[in-house]
């Protein structure tokens, strides 16, 4: 046996998913969560697979395009990249795929060398939503503009402390107890005339902070809010006498998580 | 009661549906098709409708952005057309939804009246089908040329006798016995570099009839049979020794039914 083969090997792998039937990305007593059933499928090939990290949670009901994991393979375990994509989707329910995998040094790791995430945010605004979209938009009728929508968005870039535009979680591991953030750039995306993503681009983002930041931009743009109360709260971290809308898990999207060139692989 | 409310009054829906949970659009003993499921709706509101016609059938597993169906109301039911949309819509399941609903001529039928049909067939080919059009497409991924694909599909465009691309129904009702029909236009809509939509117009479709014309159109395209050999059934009539593919009901949907400017009021 050589040497190399002592070393287990890590892999980079992009997954995308259909969040709808799904508990959300982070695994859970009850399973059935993204994380649950892709570690299931790596240890029906490779037993000693003891976990799969992603690049952060995605709550119920959140798609995604480009999540991103690692694992381990076991030392010496002969499967390429290529083959573990192929291995993976052979086994995987067709609302999770692996898009591309890839090897990467043992200093990779999903979460933290994470450099940036893009999330998109889809809104439809038509009166009545077609059923191809359902359960993968917010279904607002009382948008009328989608440039007031990015400006509103556009409020949040910039780096803040985003404690009032965020939750906090219920089971204990609240990691996020440093609430600054940095919300590099906004985009409108828009479809068709009753249809648009907002994009946020950011170092990271607190549990429900992007259905947060829509759900208050949604609120300006329907004078339920004034966009200088939203200013003032990212100055001061004073909580809101009533809390901003959370827009529903449905339109929110993980576009691509960004990492620096010089660590992959 | 004023003499007008004696008579019924005609109403044209245009239905969207995600054809993914139904047994396709023809009512049957088993329910669980948009026909049974929208007929169960307006008699909810109605008790004395006794059917619903559509444009036509559609497939289990094919959608809908665009199918057409008329009703008749009780006479003297005061409901007007708007209230039909909301109300209908607030007992359909989400998967479908009434997109539009107006009063009709009782000259009016939906499928009698119909001119022109649109259809479109959805082809993904790239190596991974993305999560979120799983259901909606055909994945092939041996299609490289999306224009050799429209030039495949162009040799359909005239008036034929398109039996050898058909299938005969199973129930005994095989009210197509008339196996001649016209392509009035094919038109490629390129969504990327590995989806693309393959348009048909036609004054009618036999049963499997787009899925039999995208199959051989594909079968073009990846060298599996000649052009000629397509041009020469369609003017001989004679059975293919093997038939065409048939592309799966995943990929299609009815776009489009229109009727004659004079009929709709």
């Amino acid at each position: 046996m050589k040497a190399d083969e002592e070393i287990s090997q890590r892999f980079k792998i992009i997954v995308a998913y259909d969040g709808r039937p799904f508990s959300g990305w982070q695994s859970q007593p009850g399973g059935n969560t993204v994380q649950d059933i892709l570690l299931k499928a790596l240890q029906s090939f490779c037993p000693s697979i003891s976990t799969v990290q992603g690049s952060g949670r995605t709550d119920a009901g959140v798609s995604a395009d480009g999540q991103v994991a690692h694992f381990d393979a076991a030392p010496g375990w002969r499967m390429d990249a290529v083959s573990w994509r192929k291995a993976l989707n052979s086994k995987l329910p067709a609302a999770i795929r692996i898009l591309d995998a890839e090897t990467v040094s043992p200093d990779f790791h999903a979460r933290f060398s994470a450099e940036a995430k893009t999330y998109r945010y889809r809104i439809f605004t038509g009166e009545v939503l077609p059923p191809l979209v359902h359960g993968l938009v917010w279904h607002q009728s009382r948008v009328d503009d989608f440039e007031a929508l990015l400006e509103a968005a556009s409020l949040f870039v910039g780096t803040h402390d985003f404690r009032v535009f965020s939750a906090k979680r219920h089971d204990g591991h609240d990691e996020d107890r440093d609430t600054v953030r940095t919300i590099y750039s906004t985009k409108l995306v828009q479809q068709s005339d009753c249809e648009c993503e907002i994009e946020f681009v950011g170092n990271g983002f607190l549990y429900k902070m992007v259905r947060f930041l829509i759900g208050a931009s949604v609120e300006v743009v329907i004078r339920k809010r004034e966009a200088f109360e939203i200013q003032d709260r990212l100055k001061s971290g004073i909580a809101f006498e009533k809390a901003p809308f959370c827009g529903p898990s449905d339109g929110l999207r993980l576009v691509n998580v960004r990492y620096p060139d010089s660590i992959t692989p």
